[in-house]
């Protein structure tokens, strides 16, 4: 993950999204509307982009996209479970048929040592297949705030590509 | 505003809105969480920054922020009223101090003789005070997707910290 090309793997995963005529929708937190800043950068994204949401506050995580307040309270904001449900928030409110959401920890400040600085929770919902990712972003050697985000939405851009190529044709 | 610099001009607004105790909300057409994400790279942002939405379709305007469909009919999505609505939902929704709503032609497609590439109307509630500015950013020499998009969140950052440094300290 030393040397990632942002541009280069969202510009693949726009381009096969168009290809399949499927259509994706973002839910984002610490990466704060980088996903679909990237997604948008790429002319005619609307043909398959229509709705990003920033939900940077746990108060706009639960009023819209519906994430529990009891859940954030039991497992805390940065965690699988508030990621699924951002997702599955997300995928209600859009309808898209990629949805993803992030949840994580950024940095400079924030981290600890169960949840160092890198630990990013990415949700997926890949036309119904739903599950969560935590790419090792605290083993980064650069672990800068910047870094961290272009990381986390560089695995969620090829992570997106790898299913949907997997899938069936 | 040939030579912009974007991460300066987003620190500084930050800054302000820290000092002040303002909270700021986005909603976003043809920057596509460009301004969300410009905020959120600051690192603290959440202390002023809960939601910022990407509404990249028509639907998404009408149903998230409730600009009506008859609006966009008639004058058209890239327009001031549509801006304006715009920035009125997100008032709504978000409750934050500083709202500022973005519709226009990023190009490289899009423009017509009336409305070239560059054509940006960006909505603002500062504080109650609603308007609305269509920079002049079909007059740039690098009329470039992500130039305009820049130089269009750049001149939303500023007209913010202009209008809270004018206003009664």
């Amino acid at each position: 993950m030393a040397n990632i090309d942002l541009d280069k793997s969202v510009t693949s995963v726009v381009k096969l999204l168009k290809q399949r005529n499927l259509t994706i929708s973002t839910a984002e937190s610490c990466t704060g509307g980088l996903l679909s800043e990237m997604i948008t950068s790429v002319s005619g994204a609307s043909e398959i982009f229509e709705l990003g949401i920033c939900t940077y506050s746990e108060r706009i995580k639960h009023e819209f996209l519906g994430v529990p307040m009891e859940e954030i309270e039991k497992y805390g904001v940065v965690s699988e479970q508030v990621a699924l449900s951002m997702v599955r928030g997300l995928k209600k409110r859009s309808g898209a048929d990629i949805c993803v959401s992030v949840t994580g920890i950024a940095g400079p400040s924030g981290g600890t040592p169960e949840q160092p600085v890198g630990t990013v929770y990415i949700g997926f919902d890949i036309c119904g297949e739903q599950f969560v990712k935590l790419p090792k972003l605290w083993e980064l050697e650069d672990r800068s705030r910047d870094n961290i985000r272009r990381c986390a939405a560089d695995f969620a851009f090829k992570e997106i590509e790898k299913k949907i190529t997997e899938a069936k044709q």
